[in-house]
């Protein structure tokens, strides 16, 4: 049967109707009044959504576009930086930075798990000279399911008084509070296939007042993600480059969608998700890769035993059109990952793990209560409301 | 009357409804069987209508985007540049050059006039040390409606031998032939929403075998934008990061429709609707602001004398919906723009004529003989046929 595919994976995401049809209608000039109009009401909704008073910036990009122009509109060649690594995209981050000519110190942890506050805490603290002008962390890392402990990593930033603190919040915002003024995050990335409910393509940056000021000072070569040119334009609730229309469209109608749902339903929906997958998981003796305390409220990556992980996606594409993301590099074939980030509602997550438990009788694995994901699942629900 | 808007400018252009409804399908995963081969799909017919056998990358970004990447990629700080500059666009090029390091030349023309050939002739004769790395060219000024002699250029930097040819084809890709594999053209970026008939949001560059060699020792820093990352992602007919799904379903569905007009048909019918708009603006009187020789099939700039641009703007707006673009930088208010680039029929140049000789009348233009544009026009389409 065609066109019933379920998305169930850390992005894309679903998108709902409202969204996709907005997509839909005829373009319209990028410099006229109307479009203006909803320039700023999509500035306005995306300060809402960051919790802050900074100018949030909005890319022609993906995630990796925004986290870039985070990074390299702040910085000089030659900067000391600290990345925090767990993970592919934390990863990632260092790769950025190296390929800019940054001084990059990782600070790592195993993949599936957190990173240690501590350790940033240790080289802030030495840093008596205040040669670190940045620390770079990814909140929710996507390739393992792990909820870095950005609060504890920043409180330690703070301290320091000099580094900027650059996160990249692609499967955070949206899904968990990221209180830009309340924390003080300098800047913040973000990519719209995930919490905020639409297609990919278009990236945020959301820029601090201290980040301006290094702005000012940083010399590392940039054009067409040099966010001083948006701010610029911003003040007339403009772009400085030919903006894909269509995609503000749906951002309008998706951050829309957000203010009527509200911050605080959208993080207890998200947090519910994630507890009913992980009960489920663990009601189906399906072992978790990343531990309660640090678990994304996005992803939850699943590495099981006795069964093979490609083959749950297999089966769960085939027979279901459910598709779950695969492991990335050294996790391929180890793990599946199970998305419950943007719309999905408490139905799409008990639909995933009936699913899935169809699978695992299907595949033959051992140790299975036929029944027992969803009644936990079923049980998280209850204990929520 | 809302929803009436009929785009007349160079970009956004009016998109088919085939391809806005593709827009509005439900996204899927990026690294899916079902996503590959729709890459696969985009990537034959990108080569079918850059007329190359080269890989043609597909960027979230717009065209700027393209064009950095264009100019990034293949060049290393100091390296020599010629950048031809009679337009908005031109200087824009030598802006991205100059913001990474790279040692600008500009060839200049007064804006309205065509880049003389032999202006670069003679300063790539006298390099006989090869100092020269790339000649940086718009092919259809979109600031001015002016098309540079490409095809007279590149004869040049090809009897140099050693310099890339790198263009900016935004506004002329999809509307005038650009014979990349005949000419040899190094780098070509382009735009999806001029020619393509789609809206903003995806870009193009088309890279030369010769210009992958420059890039194995170019230097300049890149990660985003970093077009070999595309290129081996290409092989297995994916992208480094993840793409916007539902603009690729938009790509997809226009592309089909341009295979099936053809390439020879959609040049025709935009040299059909160039001559239109011209033959129309000399009979109502209206100084056309590029010369015949020169003249864009993307894009005719009007100089009105004795009625302001702006208020010639305002009317086509208020009272007929239709967005014609005004004048840039010192252009402002002496100049308005028609757009007719990309779906556009003739049917719709002849609406935008005689709403444009409507508006002549209502605001008291001398000169005008009511009915003489659109007469003009229709007697272009019966010269046409």
């Amino acid at each position: 049967m065609d066109h019933k595919l379920m998305l169930t994976i850390p992005g894309p995401t679903p998108v709902p109707e409202p969204v996709l049809l907005a997509q839909a209608k005829h373009p319209m000039g990028h410099r006229s009044g109307e479009f203006c109009a909803i320039v700023a009401e999509i500035n306005e909704n995306l300060q809402w959504l960051h919790q802050t008073k900074n100018q949030v910036i909005t890319l022609a990009a993906s995630g990796t576009g925004a986290m870039e122009a985070g990074i390299i509109n702040f910085l000089s060649p030659g900067d000391r930086v600290l990345v925090g690594s767990n993970g592919k995209f934390g990863e990632r981050w260092g790769l950025v930075a190296k390929a800019f000519g940054l001084n990059v110190e990782l600070v790592e942890a195993p993949w599936g798990q957190p990173l240690d506050p501590e350790a940033f805490g240790k080289r802030l603290r030495a840093d008596t000279d205040k040669t670190i002008k940045a620390v770079i962390i990814t909140h929710s890392e996507t390739s393992t399911g792990v909820l870095n402990d950005l609060e504890g990593i920043n409180r330690h930033v703070k301290a320091h008084g000099e580094a900027l603190i650059i996160v990249d919040a692609v499967t955070s915002l949206g899904a968990t509070s990221v209180p830009v003024d309340e924390w003080g995050l300098d800047v913040v990335g973000s990519g719209s296939q995930k919490g905020y409910m639409m297609p990919p393509g278009l990236a945020f940056v959301s820029v601090s007042e201290k980040a301006w000021q290094a702005y000012a000072t940083a010399t590392l070569p940039k054009f067409y993600l040099d966010l001083g040119k948006y701010r610029k334009a911003l003040k007339e609730d403009s772009t400085p480059f030919t903006p894909p229309v269509n995609l503000y469209f749906a951002l309008q109608a998706s951050l829309q969608l957000m203010k009527k749902e509200g911050l605080d339903q959208i993080f207890a929906r998200h947090d519910r998700l994630k507890r009913m997958t992980r009960s489920a998981m663990k009601a189906l003796n399906l072992p978790l890769y990343a531990a309660d305390d640090c678990a994304s409220p996005a992803i939850t990556a699943v590495m099981p035993q006795g069964v093979e992980a490609e083959k749950v996606r297999s089966v769960l594409k085939k027979r279901f059109d459910i598709a779950v993301a695969g492991g990335q590099d050294d996790l391929k074939g180890k793990i599946f990952r199970i998305g419950h980030l943007g719309f999905v509602s408490d139905r799409d997550a008990l639909t995933a793990i009936a699913a899935l438990e169809a699978t695992l009788i299907e595949l033959g694995a051992e140790g299975i209560t036929p029944g027992a994901g969803v009644a936990a699942a079923a049980k998280e629900i209850l204990a929520a409301s």
